[in-house]
C-alpha cells in the first residue's frame, strides 16, 4: 500500500503541475461525453493516466503531440467480444483493431475455457498489460454450454466462476442464455448470485425474447443483451433494464436497423453501447471496428457525440468502470483518439497509456508473447481411431435417417431426413444428393468418442474438411464424402494441434494451423488471412460453394442451436435438450 | 447459498407467473426513466421486487391496488446527507420524509462515528430493513476531521475505513474534504484506494475549487461533488468527470441557480442528483425533501422525466446499484410513488418493498427501535469541572484577546480582536460589548480539557446556552455571558446525557435532551420540533435574536471552517491549521 500511495502522490503532484507530465497532447478538439460540448482543449497525460485538461501554462512535458485541431474522443470499447473466433491471438489481433481506434475489448473468452478451462482464460489475458488495447473478462458462465451432452477440455463450475468473479481483470458473468435462467437451473443462479456479491454484473444473451419472458430475465438480474434484431427487440429490454448492445459483427448485422429505430423514435441513448460478438479479420480489415457501428450510428442520424458516448462511457459506466475509461477526464486512463472528422471516425493517431499505439491506420509493433507450452498440446485424438470409427450401422437394406439440414448462412438448421440404401450392414455418405457424413471427434483424450450423422448442405463432390474449432466443446468435427479423407483430415489436425483442414483422394489439399489451444494461430493477421484464403479455395475446388465452409462447419455441432446437434456424445435434439437416434426406420 | 437460490427461485416462478404475486399494482402511468416514455402498464411485486411489468392477464395477487390512472414512479433518492442533524433517530425520521417520496437515503453518519466510531456507526444501520426507507453508508473519511487538534469519541482510521468499506452496507467512501487531497495526506489516499478496491465511489466535497485544483481533485477518484453554489461551477465539475449533486439543504440552497442554468445550457442531466445534505425537520415538513429538489427541477424548465430521473435511476447507476434501485423494471426493490401529477412530486402512496408505508401525507407507524445502552451514554464531562474551568487568565491591567466574530447566517467567521479589562488576574464576559465566553468541553472522559475564547454574535445579556452537537467532534460546546450558568448548562447536558440547554440566573431556563450519542433525540418529530420551538423562544427572552441559536452555536467551533475555530484542545487557526493564543498583548 505505501507503494501504491507513493505512485498515487505522484499522479496527483503532476495533476497539480508539480511535477512534469508524461504527454501534452496540445491544440485538440475535445469531444467532452459528459456535458455533450466539443471545445478545444488540451490534455496532460502523467504515467498512463489523463491528469489534467487544459493544465496551467507552461505546463511541461517530457513530449508534446500537436493534435492539429483534430477531435480528441475516448478510446473505443467493444462491450461484448468473443476474441478467439478471429483465429488470431490478442496480439495479433492488435495490429487489426487498433488503427481503427478500439482500445478496450470485454472478452468472453468462453472457446479458449471450453478447451483449456481457468488455465486458458487466464494466459489469455496474463501479461495483457502490454497489448495496445485492454481485455477485461467477462468470466464464461457456461462452460461447458451442455453440461452430460457433450465433453470439453474445461469446466467452469460454480466454484471456479466464484475465484475468477474475484479477480481484477474480470467485470462481469458472461452472457447467460435463456435457457439456463428460464429453467430455473441452479447452478447459473449461484453463479448470478456470486457476480452479484462480487459488485459485478451479469450480460445476458436473450435472442428472441418477448416481453413476458423478458420480465424473468431482467428478474434474474440479467442486466444486458446484443441479440436485438429489431427496434421493438431494443426497446422492449430497455423498458425492462435491460441495456443493449447493438451488434455489428460479420454475420450478425443489426446495427443500421437498430440505429433506425432509435433515431426515429428518438430514444435516450444512455444506455446502449456497442459490441462486435464475432467479426472476421478480413471485415475488420475491409469496414474497421467498433467505430464502424460509430459510424453507422452517426449515419442513422444520432448525434455524433451521443454516438461517441455510445461505444465510451455509455459502456464504461455499465461495467462500473467509469473511473478508469470512457471519457476524457482526470483520473481516467489516457486512451485516446484524434479524429480529423466524425463522420468517417477513422483515427488518425491512436492513444493507449499515454503512449502511441497505432498512426494512420498502422499500429505499433506488438511484442509477441509466450503462451503456456500445455495450450500448443491440446488435440488429443485417440490412437484407436481409424475409417471404422466414422460407421454408421443399420440393419435391413434401406434407412430412414435424421440429417442436419443447413439453412444458408443461419447458424440453426432443420432437422430433416431421408432414405437410405444399407450395404453390409453399414450406411456410406451419398455425395450426389449432398447426404454427407458428419463426425465429432473428442479430442481431449478423455473418452475417444466418435459420433456421426448425416448432413446436407456442404455439396461437396470429393474429400472431406475438419476443424479444432467447433462450438462450443471445441473437439474435431469432420464433414466427408468418405471415411479414409475424414480420418486424414482428422489425423493432419492431430498432427498441427489444431486447425482446419482439407483432405481429398488420400492426401491433405490445404489446412491451417490454429495450434493454440485448437483455436487460434500464432501468426500475424495477414499470415492467417491469407492461408485462410487457400484453404478456402481449396474447398472450392472440391465442390463446396460457401464462401466460409470452415465457419460453418465449427457452429454447425452446437448442441444449443436448433434443431439439430451433434456432440461426441451423439446427435442432439436441441429443443428436447437430449440425444436422439440417428436411424429412424429401417425396411428389408 | 441453498437458501438463497430457492428463494431467487421463487422469484423467478412468480416473474413467470406461475407463483402468485405478492402485490399487483393496475392502472397506472408508467414513468420509464430508461425510454423516457410515460405509459399505461400494471406492476407485479413478489418478496418485495419488481417481478413483472404488464404481467400476463389474469395473474393473481395477494393484493391489488387500482392506481387510478396516477403516475408511477420509482421512490426517490437522496444521495448525500447527514441523518443526525436532523436531530431525530431514522425511526423518527421516517414519518417526515416517506410522506414525501423519498425512500432511500444515502447516509454519512460522520456526526455519530465522532461521538462513537464504528459503533455508532452500524447502529444507525442495524435493523434498518424494518425502516420505511432504505439506508445505505457513505463511510466517513474523516473521523476525527482535524486530527490532532481535536478529541472525539470515535476514531475511524484507515483498518476500520477498510473493514466498513466491505460491508454490503456501504456504497461510498464518504465526502473528502480538498485539503485532505490536495495536500496529499498519506490516511486519505490510503482509504481512496481501499474504497477503488471494494468496487465504491469516492465522494467529494469540492467546496469552491476551480479547474486547475478539479483537475488534481478529479486525478484522486472523487467522483461527485454536493457544494456547487453556481452553474459555472457545476459545468466546470462535469468536464472534468465529477457528477453534481444538486443540494437543497435549509441553510444551503443551490437548487434554483443551478437547475436554471442546466436547463438555460440544455446540459445532459445524466451525471447530476440530488440531495439534502442538512435539511431541518420543519423545512421537511413545510416544504418536502427530494420530491421538492425534483419539483423545482421541473419549475426550471426540465423535462419532468428526466427530473425524476436525476432523483431515481442516475443515483442509482451512480452509487452503482442500478440493478436493486432506481427504476420501476423487474428485478428492481419495489419502491414506488403513485403522483397524481408531475408538477407538485407529491405522493399520493409510497410503497416501499411492496408495501404501503405513506397514504395521503402520513407514514405508516414506524416501530421504535433499541440502540445499544452504551450510546445513549456518551457525556462524560470531567468530575473536577467547576466555574474556574471558564477562567481566562492574563497578566497586566488590559489585553488585547482574539475574538470569534460571527457572520450572521454564514458559518465562516471573522477573526477579530478587541480589548479587555483584566480583573485580579482574569478576564470576564462583556456582555454590553456582545463580548461572550465560548468554552469547549471534553466529554469523552478523555482528558477532561476545557479550552475558552471569545465570541461576537450570540448577543446573549445574560445567562449561557450549552450544546453537546457541535461539529465534528461533537464535544461540549458553550456559550454565556457569566461562569455560573455556563457550569450549570454543561451540567445540565451531562443529566441529560446530551441535547441543548439554556440557563441563567442560576436555573435552567429551557432544555431539549439528546441521549442517542449526545446528538438525537428518541422521541417522534412533531415532539422534538415543539421542544426546540420552546428552547428556542427561551433563548429569545435572554436577548438572543438568532432564530436557530443551537444550530449556530454547533457549527461555531469547527476547527475546519475558517477563520478560527475552538476545540477541547485550544484556539485554532483554521487556515494554519494550528492552535494559536488567545492573549495577543497585554498592558500593564
Amino acid at each position: 500500500m505505501k507503494e501504491r500511495i507513493e505512485t498515487f502522490k505522484r499522479r496527483l503532484e503532476a495533476a497539480a503541475g508539480k511535477r512534469k507530465a508524461d504527454l501534452l497532447l496540445m491544440n485538440v478538439r475535445l469531444v467532452d461525453v459528459y456535458t455533450e460540448e466539443i471545445r478545444p482543449a488540451s490534455i496532460a497525460v502523467y504515467d498512463g493516466r489523463i491528469v489534467a485538461i487544459d493544465p496551467a501554462p507552461g505546463t511541461e512535458a517530457e513530449r508534446v503531440i500537436d493534435g492539429g485541431g483534430m477531435y480528441a474522443v475516448p478510446g473505443f470499447m467493444d462491450a461484448h467480444v468473443h476474441v478467439e473466433t478471429t483465429l488470431l491471438t490478442p496480439e495479433a489481433l492488435a495490429e487489426v483493431i487498433v488503427p481503427w481506434g478500439t482500445t478496450t475489448l470485454m472478452v468472453d473468452a468462453m472457446e479458449i475455457a471450453n478447451v483449456a478451462g481457468e488455465e486458458g482464460l487466464l494466459a489469455m489475458v496474463e501479461g495483457a498489460e502490454k497489448l495496445p488495447f485492454r481485455m477485461f473478462l467477462e468470466i464464461p458462465s457456461r462452460v461447458p454450454t451442455a453440461p452430460g451432452l457433450e465433453t470439453t477440455g474445461g469446466v467452469l463450475g460454480p466454484k471456479e466462476v466464484r475465484s475468477l468473479l474475484e479477480r481484477n481483470e474480470s467485470v462481469s458473468l458472461g452472457e447467460l442464455d435463456p435457457s439456463k435462467v428460464l429453467d430455473l437451473k441452479d447452478e447459473y443462479l449461484e453463479k448470478i448470485l456470486t457476480a452479484l456479491d462480487n459488485g459485478k454484473i451479469c450480460n445476458g444473451h436473450a435472442i428472441g425474447l418477448g416481453p413476458l419472458e423478458l420480465n424473468m430475465y431482467a428478474s434474474a438480474h440479467l442486466t444486458d443483451d446484443h441479440e436485438c434484431v429489431t427496434f421493438e427487440e431494443l426497446r422492449d429490454r430497455l423498458r425492462t433494464g435491460i441495456s443493449v448492445f447493438i451488434r455489428e459483427g460479420s454475420s450478425e448485422r443489426n446495427a443500421k436497423r437498430l440505429l433506425a429505430g432509435v433515431a426515429e423514435h428518438r430514444l435516450p441513448t444512455e444506455n446502449l453501447m456497442f459490441c462486435t460478438d464475432d467479426k472476421h479479420v478480413q471485415d475488420i480489415a475491409a469496414e474497421g471496428h467498433i467505430g464502424y457501428n460509430v459510424k453507422l450510428a452517426v449515419e442513422a442520424g444520432i448525434d455524433p457525440v451521443k454516438a461517441i458516448r455510445m461505444a465510451t462511457l455509455n459502456t464504461a459506466k455499465h461495467f462500473r468502470m467509469e473511473e478508469h475509461l470512457g471519457s476524457l477526464t482526470p483520473g481516467r486512463l489516457a486512451d485516446i483518439l484524434l479524429l480529423p472528422d466524425l463522420k468517417e471516425m477513422r483515427p488518425a493517431m491512436v492513444i493507449k497509456d499515454g503512449m502511441v499505439v497505432a498512426e494512420n491506420g498502422r499500429a505499433v509493433p506488438v511484442p509477441a508473447k509466450d503462451y503456456p507450452a500445455r495450450l500448443f498440446d491440446t488435440v488429443h485424438v485417440s490412437e484407436t481411431i481409424s475409417e471404422e470409427s466414422f460407421t454408421v450401422t443399420s440393419e435391413g437394406k434401406r434407412a430412414r435417417c435424421r440429417v442436419i439440414d443447413l439453412i444458408p448462412d443461419q447458424i440453426i438448421n432443420n432437422a430433416a431426413e431421408a432414405w437410405f440404401d444399407v450395404c453390409g450392414g453399414k450406411i456410406a455418405a451419398d455425395p450426389a444428393r449432398d447426404l454427407l457424413k458428419l463426425s465429432v471427434v473428442e479430442r481431449y483424450g478423455k473418452n475417444g468418442r466418435v459420433s456421426t450423422a448425416f448432413v446436407r448442405g456442404f455439396r461437396l463432390e470429393r474429400g472431406a474438411l475438419a476443424a479444432s474449432v467447433s462450438h462450443d466443446h471445441h473437439n474435431i468435427v469432420v464433414v466427408g464424402t468418405n471415411e479414409r479423407d475424414m480420418l486424414l483430415a482428422v489425423r493432419e489436425l492431430q498432427r498441427l494441434h489444431g486447425g482446419f483442414a482439407a483432405a481429398a483422394d488420400g492426401e491433405i489439399k490445404a489446412s491451417v494451423a490454429l495450434p493454440l489451444a485448437g483455436l487460434m494461430s500464432p501468426e500475424p493477421a495477414a499470415t492467417v488471412m491469407a492461408q485462410m484464403e487457400t484453404a478456402n479455395a481449396a474447398v472450392r475446388a472440391l465442390g463446396c460453394p460457401m464462401s466460409a465452409p470452415f465457419m460453418t462447419l465449427s457452429f454447425i455441432s452446437l448442441p444449443t442451436v436448433p434443431e439439430l446437434g451433434l456432440t461426441d456424445v451423439g446427435l442432439i435434439d436441441v429443443l428436447a435438450h437430449t440425444t436422439c437416434p440417428l436411424v429412424l426406420e429401417t425396411e428389408e
